[in-house]
């Protein structure tokens, strides 16, 4: 490498640094939306986001960075690792420029009109008022994939965007396998007697509810130093900085379930970014490789550990000090049985962990059908109440919990929004499995509240990496398998079979 | 006015907007940082700081701003507000253009690695790790300084940075005045009986101490829905947006006084920001016009309004409410006298009213020998000591409460730091002098808790006028005077003859 071509990559990193510090910024804007600014601020905040955008994306497609990535990508020395990251770089760069301004910037408005129309909506229960709306959006949907010519199907363009090289394809494949095994385990379960569940709403005082969830975050492996817990309406994580990786929850006195398990979830997402290696920061790299890669380790810390019967034995003794008169009555194997109560239901963040891919797995085939023109939008809403009745027995009594549920569809844009939480789910326990292969006793760690092992096996094999290898080589690295449903319908099984003495 | 020239007039409002706009962020960005930012993310929200400085820089001195500014200065039909309008955004032009960008980054940088290690250095007493921090931050203060030879002393040239168009001459007379009626106000009060100060200190819940202050900061017309009240180290106000101005506090559960009195100063600055008229916001006029009138409002509230005998008449009943217990010995003639105890003290924001001048001229002074290079940073703080000794007859036992005990040298820059707190004194005085001459009966609704009058008169007359005139003549058209220390003097020597039975 000459010293000339030491510069260029050297310009490259400061300009990916930059990159990332403005998206950082933006994510600040974001969480403070989200949690602290006053009520009157919102339409000042959108104005400094807006701007902060438009900042960004004039550096992430300026002409003269595009000629020095083309002048990178010429070189012969590269070492994989820089490899990888230019070729990452050029493909956000193509996505970024491949779009008119027009187009992006009409597609941005239509993203607020839409949203903002929702938002009256939703509770007017007015599908009919999101119908042109909803057509637009498709429109503009197909148009964005029509801008990516290289991939046949629009639902691959949208997969790719969020789980990268996945195809609509495998993905319908392996949600067919699902599916077929999911609906009668759902039909036996909830056939044999429900668990007690009483005892999850009664009243737990909010702090003390926040200080047990981030107890069992920071065994977890959750940095508090790098990163913090907020309160929120929707919770999410979100990377502010290198060195900052934030999480929020919400908290309902009477549901001592929702605050632990939401700050379990977004724990998982924030052990992952927090577990990306620091030579990667500031880099095309500098993150979590996919929306499914990420969602695995969000379920896997707040089911395959969090709902775990060994997680229990570690922590219903230190809930029942924090809550003794609220838990007075209640046993270790009742908790475990009520946090994994399964019923069916017409809410998909509600949802259990044995329905929830109905729920999702739904929503992708409305995707794929409207973006393939076999429904059109106007029959979308009967469309959902009829799929909700084949795949979960269920008929929601309006469209505020049918086709106007989920705010995904109404930013503006359709497709590939909901794939990458069941192929999270998927993931969690090939990931999990594998852990377990390398760290016999695993279980027995967690049933002493000591996640060293796992937490360390995932950091190495998952979380250090970011974006080094694609979403499919990092599986097949970590696990030496491709993407296959067997662990995950094992796990449930096993578990399902045990909790509610049926079989399957 | 033609239509080329409207257009002309847009553009410039946009470009005021964009800057006011990435103003607000960097807000954001500095009010997380003393607020929320995990302990680990210091170094990265330093970086991006430093870029989004870079990022208004780059807006701020751009070639084409600077000759539409001089196009619009060229104009003959622009009225009185556009002129003033156009005559700050062209000085804040050319103060931001002198500056090469390098410079700017650079002291931004070192700004933020500068707070970053006194954040440290102070707990740890460790004056000598600061030296090399604070020789470079006199050397790029002198720096700055040096590319605006028109101000012959360095000193002139920071004053007008924060109080446009006042000077060290102006300043060092009235200090001077002020410290020759000071010292023997404080010989003789120091002199006399102290009052009973012992339930200050009892255990006063934290929460409830909150509430308490946040329920008269609304009662004073903070408007919560375009503000909050957060807890940090070193209170401050800050505005984030057109319709967000924050403000901070710090609660000791053992100091009744500490909470409610930094609320109601931080209130008085947060008033004057929400109280600037709309059609300012976002244009260069957009905010308060000085550091010493800003100042006027934060101790206006505090300590002419807060400790005077009629505000607690209002309070002390709905106080004893709040902290029945701490209280039940207590009389709302012992609470008034309590908090408006006299006494030598080593740290400036916990000073007494009568002593605090005196903690700032003390700074003053050192700063301006510093710049002169009368003294060397070396012997910055055993400079400190002597000072003490000879304007407040006291020794800290450290430098943690000596040169290192405040933040404002360690933010990289020295000079034109403190006079505004003494000036604002002053001001708070001629300003609260005007309001009551002008609303007869001005005690009585204080005494009821009805602050409708005093703030609608402080807004009519201070606080809509954001920057639409220069400080002096803003005082003019209020109170009908220029700069004097009479009407301080005046409010002082009344005030505390009464309180402790002395005459001066």
């Amino acid at each position: 490498m000459t010293s000339t071509q030491d510069t260029a990559w050297t310009d490259l990193q400061r300009h990916w640094q930059e990159l990332a510090d403005l998206g950082g910024i933006g994510s600040l804007l974001g969480w403070d939306q989200s949690t602290y600014l006053p009520s009157g601020a919102a339409a000042g905040r959108s104005r400094q986001q807006a701007l902060l955008s438009r900042l960004r994306h004039e550096r992430a497609t300026d002409p003269g960075y595009g000629r020095q990535l083309e002048a990178a990508a010429a070189r012969d020395d590269l070492s994989p690792l820089q490899t990888r990251m230019l070729a990452v770089a050029r493909k956000n760069f193509e996505e970024a420029t491949r779009f008119p301004a027009e187009f992006v910037s009409a597609w941005s408005q239509h993203g607020g009109e839409s949203y903002s129309a929702w938002t009256t909506a939703r509770p007017a229960n007015d599908f009919a008022r999101m119908v042109p709306y909803l057509e637009k959006s498709l429109d503009l949907s197909l148009q964005a994939a029509s801008y990516f010519p290289e991939f046949g199907d629009p639902m691959d363009y949208f997969i790719d965007q969020s789980d990268e090289g996945m195809t609509a394809a495998q993905v319908g494949d392996v949600f067919a396998q699902l599916r077929a095994a999911l609906v009668p385990m759902v039909e036996a379960v909830t056939a044999a007697p429900a668990p007690r569940t009483d005892f999850l709403f009664r009243a737990y005082p909010v702090q003390a509810q926040l200080s047990f969830g981030e107890a069992v975050s920071r065994d977890y492996g959750y940095d508090f130093t790098r990163g913090r817990q907020d309160l929120t309406h929707h919770p999410f994580m979100t990377r502010l900085g290198s060195a900052d990786v934030r999480i929020t929850t919400r908290v309902k006195e009477h549901d001592l379930g929702e605050a632990l398990y939401s700050t379990l979830h977004e724990t998982g997402h924030a052990l992952y970014e927090q577990g990306v290696s620091e030579d990667l920061l500031g880099t095309p790299l500098g993150g979590g490789v996919s929306a499914g890669v990420h969602e695995s380790q969000s379920r896997l810390w707040e089911n395959l550990v969090g709902r775990s019967r060994p997680f229990w034995a570690a922590y219903f003794g230190r809930l029942r000090d924090a809550f003794p008169e609220q838990l007075s009555d209640v046993t270790e194997d009742e908790m475990h049985r009520a946090v994994n109560t399964v019923a069916r239901s017409l809410i998909r963040t509600d949802a259990d962990e044995l329905t929830y891919n109905l729920h999702v797995i739904t929503r992708y085939d409305l995707e794929r059908d409207l973006l393939s023109g076999r429904l059109a939008v106007r029959d979308l809403a009967d469309a959902w109440h009829a799929a909700y009745e084949t795949n979960l027995g269920q008929r929601a009594p309006s469209d505020v919990d049918g086709a106007l549920q989920d705010v995904h569809w109404y930013f503006g844009s359709i497709g590939g929004a909901f794939q990458g939480y069941t192929l999270g789910n998927v993931l969690s326990a090939q990931f999990y499995a594998a852990a377990e292969a390398a760290n016999p006793g695993l279980e027995a760690d967690i049933g002493r509240g000591d996640f060293a092992r796992l937490h360390g096996w995932l950091r190495e094999h998952v979380y250090a990496h970011g974006r080094r290898f694609p979403p499919t080589e990092l599986l097949s690295r970590a696990t030496g398998q491709g993407l296959t449903v067997a662990p995950y319908l094992k796990y449930l099984r096993e578990k399902y079979s045990a909790l509610y003495g049926v079989t399957f």
